[in-house]
């Protein structure tokens, strides 16, 4: 079944924003990350993918560089932290 | 300069939707089609990356299939056409 809905999400003031959609039954969004450091904390495990600039993250301990092209995965129900110093535009995949 | 500012943009009665953001003085946006054909016109040149999903697109003559990971560039001041069977992630950089 198609789901042709987008919805738009804005977090932290704005400054975090993104268009959630889902494509056979897998939900995904494509958002923006102005500069700035952002908590999150997440329900489902995700991937999160750099299409555009370089975003830090850090899952557990230390801050890691995730350039343009690279992602990581984030476990369910637990926390990360990214941060970014020009804006950053992500694909977050659900999985 | 950092522009931080995001600004969600909606076309289509809420069926393509994106996020613009600027980092070194370029436009960009990351946006989702959801399933159905638009038509576009463009001011400046543009770069369309599919970052997830597939795109059909017609730029000039002809329909092209563009899967997750191609682009094509479209001429200011001309128009394209999209289609999208499911939702498709792009970012869209201004040339």
């Amino acid at each position: 079944m198609l789901k042709a809905t987008l919805t738009h999400q804005t977090y932290f003031d704005g400054n975090v924003q993104s268009i959630a959609f889902e494509r056979h039954g897998r939900r995904a969004t494509a958002g923006v990350i102005a500069p700035g450091e952002y908590h999150f904390e997440t329900e489902a495990p995700e991937r999160m993918i750099v299409v555009s600039g370089e975003l830090e993250a850090k899952i557990g301990e230390g801050w890691r560089t995730y350039p343009n092209g690279t992602s990581f995965e984030v476990p369910g129900k637990s926390a990360f932290d990214v941060r970014a110093k020009d804006p950053v535009a992500y694909l977050c995949e659900y999985l």
